[in-house]
Formats: structure tokens, C-alpha cells, sequence
């Protein structure tokens, strides 16, 4: 058996083009998202960062994501969700102990101890543990690690992973919002992010410790360096009009 | 026996006065409070709106929010919170339906059939239900209730609390956060909602049908009609900068 999962990144819900909100197609994507969990029954579901468009979301906004997280928890299927840099990693994290115990979990600021979440045997091959680490700043890293020797995004990430007691034993998935590369290339982009250029790139390797990093930022859908390191994509197309 | 509960309002987490943020005595609030929670077990906290002061809040005063629902979620003490005027009910809703769940129940917006939640028999003297009425506006009253004859204040209250069902075998709180009176005067009142005036007046007796009614809007603390119809006020004072 293997087990299965849906990872999604990068919705920007709210965002608007020439003026003209998303919301509605959002809305239209979600409906259709909700329809195949339904008929697939994933065993989570992996958002990897940038649910909204802005660090303070419109109100209409944050009654999307409600209602897709509230859908989910009533179908019983563990939410797994990162802040982006698009988000408030201390918004997003309102209520998020209390959410935990319903399955959902969010994590909007970066710990020292990763939050993590281990699913006991989805699937009949052992257990699986999500490793959720929201967008990091090599300056945040360096915070609250205690590290001042942490300069560049890709020190901040693998001193980060370095920190945490992973288990070999379990399948461990990491869900990141990050620009990883492969070789020092980027692969095909798409999207707003393209602008970003090469700002804090991070070398794929540095997720070599996990069975599969589901990444969020850059908004095509493509492997990064191996089959297992993966970006999801934005499910819209997202053409910035800024 | 008795029940008890806790009836707090205007807590306007984040606010500024004359440049200086206010969230560190906040906090201390919040600490006292919990701590009276602890020594009293109270049955129920009640917050009766404006527990932000802007709607869209920043993420320290989300973050207090958050704390404070969290300790009293982890202390199995269910919580009743309504948006105020200065609130965005959409975003105070964000997992609502979720939260509910863990006995944390907010509501955001007025709904047709107002939200309520029964304890079954918190103290040996039966069942206790609460009424969270969000903050309303007379046009959202008619566009809720499909009634274009509500044109005040008054009106939108009676009319919402008419369209439910009250039990009246069981004791009935309601939490509201609106300008209430007594016989067209108001009483001492204090903090920075005193220049709102005479707008928007409702009679105290709109609220006849509830042993009790838990209001938010005025700062200060009193009764306002009955004993059994009270302005919480505000746990500190606010003096507004604007």
C-alpha cells in the first residue's frame, strides 16, 4: 500500500488582477478540490505556504480558507499548512493549538523544535511524520536557533532540519515555502514569483533527509533535483498586476 | 446552586493610546485573568465583542487572542464570544465551526437563526443556553431577516431575538454588543465609546425574554434597566487617542 496525499501551495486567496479579485474562481477551485477529496479520501492534505495573497487577508479571503478547512476536518482528512511569505505566520497561527486537536494543523512562525505531526499508519506500511516548517528568513533562523553564523537562506534551512530528531524509521515528509534549486539552476518557472530572480536559493540537497519535501513559492509544478522534492504549483494561474 | 461565569467585553486587544500600544498590559490582564479562571472554574467566559480594536487586528493582538482561547480551551472552560463594531466578524469567524468543537464558540457574523449553544446542566439546576448576537447594523438585520421594515436599531434587535426559538424551561444568556438603555437614558458611562452618543439607542427591554443579558459597547461596568442586564466594561480603561 502506499499512502496518499494531495499537496497543494500557493493559492493567494484574495489576490486580484488589473483590479479584478480571484475569489470566485478560487472559490469555483476549492469547490472542485473538495469534490476529489471526496472521492479520493487522501490521507491529508498538504498546503505548502501562501494561502493568501497578503499579510492581512480581506475578510472574504479568510472565509475561503475557513471553509476549506472546515470541509476537510468534516471529512475527517488531517490538514497539514504552512505560512508563506505572503502570509502573517502570526495570523495564520490564530487558534492553531486548539485547531490541532481536530487534525488541522498550522504552522505560521518557525520553532526550534519543528512542529510535526505523525500519522500512526495510514496505510498499512507504518508510520508517516510531517515535518511543517513555514517560510524562514536566514535572519529569523539565526533568532531562533541562537546561531549568529547563519547568513544565507540555505544555511538557515539546513540548520533548521539539523536541529530536529527525525526518525529514520517513519516515512517523514517536510512542507516547505522556500526557492530550492537544483545545480544551481532553476528549473521551468511560472507565475508572479518569477520575479524573485535568484534571491535565497537553496540548494535541493538540503531537504536529503526526508522521503519527500512538498514545496510551495515558485508557481509551476515541477520535481527539483529528484522525483521527491516537488513543487505543487499554484492551481490558478496567478498573473501579478503589480 | 449557581452557575458562574465570567462576562468580559471591550477588550480591544491592540489598541493604541496617544502612540503607545497597549498590549503589554493586556497581557497582564489576560495572566490575572487566567489565573482567576484557574482558582474559580468558572462555568462559561463570556466575551461580549470588541475583543480587537481594529477589524483588521495586528498579528501581536491576534497572538493574545489566540492565548488567551487556547488556556481556557486547555482548561475545558467553554468560551462565548461575539464580534463587536470594531471587529471584522468574517475574520473573528476563522475556524469557528472547527473551534465549536472544542467548545470554543464564536460568532462573527448575525445569522438568521442565531447561533446558541445549551450546557446541559452546568450547576444541578438544569440547562443553561447562550445567544451570540454579533454586532448588528439595522441594514444587516433587514437583509438577514428579509424585512424591509427594520429601519433602527431597536427594531433589528427585537426582530432578531423574535425569529428564535427560547426555550423558556431553560435559564437564556444572551451576549450582544449594542447601545443599550433605560427608559431613554443611559447611564454613567466612560471610556472612548461616550462620543458615540445617543446612536443607535435600544430600550433595555428588548431583551425581556433572557435571564440574563451580557452586553458589550460601553466601557464602563453597570445595569443597566435590571440587574439581570449589564455592561461588562472595559477590564482596562481605554482613553482613545483619536
Amino acid at each position: 500500500m502506499n499512502m496518499k496525499f494531495y499537496h497543494l501551495g500557493d493559492l493567494h486567496f484574495g489576490k486580484s488582477i488589473y483590479g479584478l479579485s480571484m475569489l470566485d474562481d478560487q472559490r469555483y477551485f476549492v469547490d472542485r478540490f473538495l469534490e476529489c477529496c471526496t472521492q479520493e479520501r487522501p490521507d491529508a492534505v498538504v498546503i505548502a505556504g501562501d494561502v493568501y495573497d497578503r499579510s492581512a487577508p480581506s475578510g472574504d479571503a479568510v472565509e475561503l480558507l475557513d471553509y476549506m478547512l472546515t470541509e476537510l476536518a468534516g471529512m475527517d482528512i488531517p490538514v497539514m499548512l504552512v505560512a508563506g511569505n505572503h502570509d502573517s505566520g502570526q495570523r495564520l497561527s490564530f487558534a492553531s493549538s486548539i485547531l490541532a486537536k481536530q487534525n488541522v494543523h498550522i504552522a505560521g512562525t518557525p520553532q526550534k523544535a519543528m512542529e510535526h505531526v505523525t500519522l500512526g499508519d495510514p496505510d498499512g506500511s507504518g508510520p508517516v511524520t510531517f515535518w511543517l516548517l513555514p517560510y524562514i528568513y536566514p535572519e529569523v533562523a539565526s533568532h531562533v536557533l541562537d546561531d549568529e553564523e547563519i547568513r544565507t537562506y540555505e544555511e538557515a534551512i539546513r540548520r533548521m532540519i539539523e536541529e530536529q530528531e527525525i526518525d529514520p524509521s517513519h516515512r517523514n515528509i517536510i512542507v516547505s515555502h522556500q526557492n530550492v534549486v537544483a545545480n544551481g539552476r532553476e528549473a521551468e518557472r511560472g507565475g508572479s514569483e518569477s520575479m524573485v530572480g535568484g534571491v535565497g536559493q537553496i540548494d535541493y540537497s538540503a531537504y536529503d533527509a526526508f522521503d519527500y519535501a512538498a514545496l510551495g513559492h515558485i508557481h509551476s509544478s515541477y520535481p527539483v533535483g529528484r522525483d521527491e522534492i516537488r513543487y505543487a504549483g499554484t492551481p490558478l494561474c496567478l498573473v501579478s498586476d503589480k
